[in-house]
């Protein structure tokens, strides 16, 4: 092996390397210079822990030196934050990246005790929505809702200050780790409940109102792609769907198009297709399907 | 930033601090004083070690000091989830947590083998169940369904003995790993497969046989669920339905309700959706269906 | 717990220990002396940095030491994965294991380039193809498809050179990160693109052309699985479909059978059930489903 190495390792290390001239990929000091995606994760899971102090970690938070480290765990946040969104404004060609950054960041923390306070409402419509959960702790330590929708909270709020980049980091993250994929930019009113929630996707320019409950396998989307004179997609228009108040969605319905809006108080069935609107209070199913049903008739009675 | 922060930092942690006087979620000893869900993961991951040793680490034990290191590890997972369950047990006002905490541990330690044999058999069964398998090995170290039925197995065991909070967090880490969804409460048979497995959901009041294989997006689910006289949902009732033994369930079906009953030696075709009970022996699929095949006229031969 | 361990721990662990002399699955250096699936994901984790250097850790690499790193880390890869690879073919029985393993690592290494250049492909594909996209940067930092084709392209080649097992520590790496379970054996041609991803799973005779694009919770998988005159499923035979160049799927289109070929430059639509072929330039998509709504007549006006 390191016979070949000595032979091969220079050359094509050169090819790889991203000090090389050619296009590609690579994250250097002295070009892209942005945050690293583990840095990223390290700062919402800080937000993690500033919404849910104890839950996520090893145990139980002493309360000797409990606002000291409280207070500490902030600040360190805040020049976390503060120091990723410099290097993403800038890499975008934003002026003042460092200005904007500041008043992006200051502006969050400012923001914390609100966005606590629909995450509450979060937990309650989760509690509230499902038989299976047995308190509002279980509730936060274990459904994969609440940190998808903490997740969203945080990069909607970096999405709507324009930061490049670390929102769809965050909510990439909430993804992986709970298969629900929400995009920063969609707007999501309080009392959000997803149950179960793997293949979930809510898109881009969406729009829910408060206390709306999906299952898994909802698909909030698009319905085609808008191109421009050059056959590339035109990218920024509204091309998701809008939920109106207190609507629940079943399992696997999906939902296209930027004009579609479910009224509020709606129910939509599981697997339902719908690409046009339908009126408040509307009930949404399938026919009843028929599958066919083959007994052998060599079963053994039972 | 650092004097934006000299302003606002104390006021902001007094209003976010969990020493707070608002009602929320924290984990403080003084109060909830849970064990962390990292914490019980840990020992989740210990109870993996057991079962499939040197399989998820990062190389194979080492056979001199084998014995004395599987059991000082069991020893270590006995301490920290009798810690874990007295705390939990104390959470949900359970009188003598500690002794109730001791008999569950002892319990469940006690029961190990007879796990371990059971998880032998659903690993044979996927081994046998997929083509595209080639060893028993390779079904330890990358197959999903094999965290999540580990997962399931000690999480329900742990459901089975009342302890709160805990087995539900085991199960969630399961589904973030695997996109595989297990109540804690759902009884599963021994020779358990669920193939890809993601988006696969098996509801709490679930029973299913032995020798049943699932495939990817499969939902046992519920049908609707029942309010009581204030409109609140009724927790604990019979609402997922029942599989019994040797059925397959292909990818995508949807079969809900507290009152069906797949009987034994079926198949149910993918996506099939149903809402109640066949015979044993049956055979359920879709009509085929027919999708609108729409071929360019102009498009060049070949 | 201590008085309980004390009587029990001993037959306790002698029961479960790898050294016993039970059928199980236990990594042992003695006798199995694989490599642990925390190795063989740590090995991949090198090739992400080796291909997008800076993008995923803590932060941007520097430029004056960067080469000499390069080059270290390259020569750390290379050494651990010929161990690796070296237990793997061992373990498989296969003769000269070191030999073979030497010439699966350096023909792998030696490949690298061309790999980069291909993922450099996948990148733009999905910048391309996603209105959401802002930057070819975002995509590598938070798009799913890239942590799943990346992995794919390597176990690809692991699985070429018929190394055991790694290919699939590799590709279960991915898909539990993405919920995109791609089997190493599919070939996959350049410009691959999974949006969203979750739920997509591919097949291991499967053959993908080039700048084919996919969408959650598509499955190319099998229709049924053949077995030998003792009732064994066959491995190994042809029994997913071939989708040509150009193609696009969208969400939750099912497609199976190892006969079963989408002609290039075509079309499918969502939810799509398909299990022959279709012609170049087909579009295939379901009638538009017609679901029952009922609006409450008590309904408010609005």
């Amino acid at each position: 092996m390191e016979d070949w190495l000595e032979q091969n390792l220079v050359p094509l290390a050169e090819r790889l390397s991203p000090c090389a001239h050619c296009v590609r990929e690579a994250n250097t000091e002295r070009d892209v210079n942005l945050p690293g995606a583990r840095a990223v994760i390290a700062v919402f899971k800080g937000f993690l822990s500033v919404f849910y102090p104890g839950c996520f970690g090893f145990g139980p938070i002493r309360g000797a030196d409990c606002m000291d480290r409280f207070r500490s765990r902030l600040r360190e946040l805040a020049h976390s934050l503060h120091d990723q969104c410099t290097r993403a404004y800038r890499y975008a060609g934003r002026a003042d990246a460092e200005g904007v950054s500041k008043e992006t960041v200051t502006g969050l923390l400012a923001s914390l005790p609100e966005i606590r306070d629909v995450l509450q409402q979060d937990i309650r419509a989760a509690y509230e929505g499902d038989p299976a959960a047995r308190s509002t702790m279980e509730v936060v330590m274990s459904y994969p809702a609440i940190i998808a929708i903490t997740a969203h909270r945080i990069a909607h709020e970096l999405y709507l200050r324009g930061v490049p980049l670390i929102p769809r980091i965050v909510s990439e993250y909430a993804h992986s780790k709970t298969g629900i994929d929400i995009h920063p930019g969609a707007k999501i009113g309080p009392g959000f409940f997803i149950d179960h929630g793997t293949g979930v996707v809510i898109g881009e320019t969406c729009s829910i109102g408060s206390h709306v409950k999906l299952y898994q396998g909802v698909t909030l989307g698009a319905l085609s792609f808008e191109k421009d004179e050059d056959g590339n997609l035109i990218k920024g228009i509204k091309r998701h769907p809008d939920v109106e108040d207190n609507v629940v969605i079943y399992a696997g319905a999906t939902i296209l198009g930027g004009k579609t809006v479910i009224g509020h108080d709606s129910v939509i069935g599981g697997n339902v297709w719908l690409i046009h609107s339908v009126p408040p209070h509307s009930k949404v199913y399938n026919r009843t399907p028929k599958p066919i049903i083959q007994s052998r008739r060599d079963a053994p009675l039972d």
